[in-house]
């Protein structure tokens, strides 16, 4: 099959680039131990994480002002520490804690995925986190990106149509939105990039651990479909 | 001296970090040479780029609404043609005059520093050329920013405060912009960067060539003075 003729390739990071789960779970009990702190990290994970979409979507339905990720992670960790027996935690450790998500790490296959990728088309990040926390999550993983862009530059999250339109339109794609891709774990997510005229490449993430059965196929005719972004650069000829 | 104490590092780009002049000078011979055409090639340039400040002007004092730097320049070509015999260039033609600037080259000095700022530094751009443009040009010369910011992104030239307000802004340093630093060639950017709370760090270039004598010197008491960009790391501990 040929590769869709496209120069941009636009990626969701949180699940399609990065294992924030993994990352997370160790990250946290780390801290744990260096602070003396036991606790249900994996059911806090779970519940901190669980805040995302409603956030996002109380955003796109207009009900709140955009407030950036950064925020909303904090907003959710005070909304629920108190179920975990964290709510003595300083101010300095949520701060800590907020900020293990700086260093998530890469599924094993991204870096080689992406550094081959580079080599043809131009990469860049379309992400529902903060323009801040993406740069210093592509720079902890090395991440080989040429541009960050994410939810920030719109003010809006994904899937609202201003959060793709954005990122064509500054990447100089106006014109030509067919000859962009979006690389994505999420079905919804490539729902929205085709209907603004983006080409579509899916592959499948176990993000929140061994049990999800959520987005493990592609629910529509993506024009690659890949096991993982080794595949998807192989897929596009690199 | 110590080093300033900052963690985001913006970068004027023209002039400051590529050899636009030097680069296009070669590149429209080349043109000329390709297309058979024969041109006063460094007099079209000047006169070309000479439509650089006033178009921002206009942007900057709301004379105009915000137009990117590829239409000005695409604007401009077609009102200096004339000038040069140049005015039966026909459409493709005028793309690939426009498109050279996605190949001009970094100073010598460019991809060694900045490689070495980045090693401890996040590296982020901050020029008034358009998002797409500033992608290709620093993925042209591997030049290795962490992110790109632009004019763009604020919808308003430099020296705006608004460019300087919405990069500190995307780069999670509202509350701390004093751990921002720009480095720019141009004493104008570097007095507007200061007001606004960040570091700076000068280096002189003859971005206009040879007899180029403003811009030569400091022309305060900026944080960091340098002759190269390599000199910028010295400075800044790298």
């Amino acid at each position: 099959m040929a590769a869709p003729d496209v120069k941009v390739i636009f990626f969701d990071v949180f699940g399609t680039v990065v294992d924030w789960r993994t990352s997370l779970l160790r990250l946290l009990a780390d801290f744990g131990d260096r602070e003396g702190i036991d606790a249900d990290w994996p059911g806090f994970l779970a519940a901190w994480k669980a805040g995302y979409r409603p956030a996002m979507d109380a955003v796109i339905s207009g009900a709140r002002p955009y407030f950036n990720l950064d925020e909303m992670y904090l907003e959710r960790m005070n909304q629920v520490i108190g179920d975990f027996g964290l709510e003595g935690l300083s101010e300095a450790q949520k701060q800590d804690i907020l900020h293990l998500w700086l260093k998530i790490d890469p599924w094993p296959d991204a870096v080689d995925g992406l550094t081959r990728l580079a080599r043809k088309y131009t990469l860049v990040t379309l992400s529902n986190g903060s323009f801040a926390w993406l740069t210093a999550i592509a720079k902890h993983g090395r991440l080989p990106f040429d541009a960050i862009l994410t939810a920030e530059n719109a003010q809006v999250y994904k899937p609202h149509p201003r959060a793709y339109l954005t990122a064509i339109e500054l990447m100089g794609m106006k014109a030509t939105p067919e000859h962009c891709m979006l690389t994505a774990c999420h079905n919804y997510d490539l729902e929205a990039a085709r209907s603004h005229g983006m080409k579509t490449a899916f592959l499948p993430r176990k993000e929140y651990g061994p049990d999800q059965d959520v987005d493990q196929a592609a629910e529509s005719d993506w024009e690659v479909v890949a096991t993982d972004l080794i595949g998807v650069a192989e897929a596009m000829g690199c």
